[in-house]
């Protein structure tokens, strides 16, 4: 089985279409190059409750989350509450995150004032991940990773992580046919009953001229997904397949 | 109390990087423009019993739900199974689909097979939305709208639907600041706890020279949405303020 992970995206913004996300699409690429398999995103409110509860059931129910936003020094940032009440801890000042924001506002000459202070505001227990590459660390508190939902900054922080989530990869071969997927449909279905622990996919497209259905065939178990892809060739009319791809 | 909805996108080929999804965006705009709040998006594989307990709660959670994705000819085209699972109703082939479905395929040449009929399946008690845009109806039943993935086709449907959900509109007031989001945030807090109905965003920019901060104050009462604007101009210092957009 394939190492899970759940990304929950915190901001309003995003709900009211202000904000196009970018960093779940990125999040997904990007761990199921490691091998990981993403199995949910939620967007949700910048609302406490509703983070604790989101957060709680991705926690029991897979073996990594990822959380992107919500972390700053205003009012609707409140990702540290929601993930803290999520798993029972309280939310504390992390000394070395208040060493590092009155270094920090030190070298600008500015005050060290409340909202500042609770960007050093962590679930009790969490664990700070250093890196020469961040100004500020990575924070994590049992199987949940906590990433700012800048994109410049989350993809700096993610990068220092994520050697911890590497694993085998996933073997990925795609089909390019120019038949109609309704027509493919049967040999699918059979490939599948031969092989029910394969990923198998099927896209159509509607105006592409080069081809009708991209179909998808992916397993941790190299041999697997060559078999299953040399059969699904047997099977379809060869003047059906475009071309064939490995990734 | 705005109308809320909640978005579910349902295919693997998101969750592993493959598709990067355009249509949860898209129909958060509209709907913000329409007057709706959306409330949650989910993304979720593939799976009858994950689709219908995520279905089931958007529907009594929310005024209205919409499913992007996994209506069609294929095995993993499962959505119209989960959404009939999740309101405990059987799948039925509906007549009228039929009948389009015969036209479609005699007008091509092609035969009705079961791959084919499966895209006359809808949740019993189903709706369909014609319109002459449209080849195929869409399809709802109760408060879910089933929208397929193709962006395209997507918008087509959701053209058709959008006067349904119209109400009054959010107001919106975006002030610039080149103040840092750290020294803003006690003037936020300050704002919220007089309006406490307002909605308050407050996004720091990193490395844009024009500003630091840009905060939206919005409400459906024009009138707490310019009284609160004003009183944040007039408390902020007014060196600080780069500019001020309604929309």
């Amino acid at each position: 089985m394939a190492k899970t992970a759940a990304i929950v995206l915190i901001g309003n913004e995003i709900l009211s279409g202000k904000v196009v996300d970018a960093n779940a699409a990125y999040l997904c690429r990007e761990l199921r190059a490691l091998g990981v398999d993403v199995k949910r995103i939620a967007v949700i409110p910048d609302e406490i409750d509703i983070i604790a509860a989101e957060i709680s059931a991705a926690s029991r129910g897979f073996d990594v989350v990822f959380t992107s936003g919500g972390v700053g020094p205003t009012h609707d940032d409140v990702t540290i509450d929601g993930v803290a009440r999520a798993i029972g801890m309280r939310v504390v000042r992390h000394p070395r995150l208040v060493a590092l924001l009155e270094d920090f506002y030190r070298d600008r000459g500015g005050e060290l004032t409340d909202a500042r202070l609770k960007m050093a505001e962590v679930p009790e227990g969490a664990e700070l991940i250093e890196d020469e590459t961040l100004r500020f660390p990575g924070v994590a508190v049992r199987n949940i990773y906590i990433l700012p939902g800048v994109p410049e900054i989350f993809r700096q922080k993610f990068d220092v992580l994520k050697e911890r989530f590497r694993e085998t990869p996933f073997h990925l071969v795609c089909v390019y046919l120019s038949m109609p997927e309704s027509t493919l449909a049967d040999y699918l279905n059979a490939l599948l009953a031969r092989h029910p622990d394969l990923l198998l996919g099927s896209y159509p497209e509607f105006s592409n001229p080069e081809y009708k259905v991209k179909v998808t065939i992916e397993s941790k178990d190299l041999a697997l997904a060559e078999s299953a892809a040399a059969e699904l060739l047997g099977q379809v009319p060869s003047a059906a397949v475009v071309r064939v791809t490995r990734g």
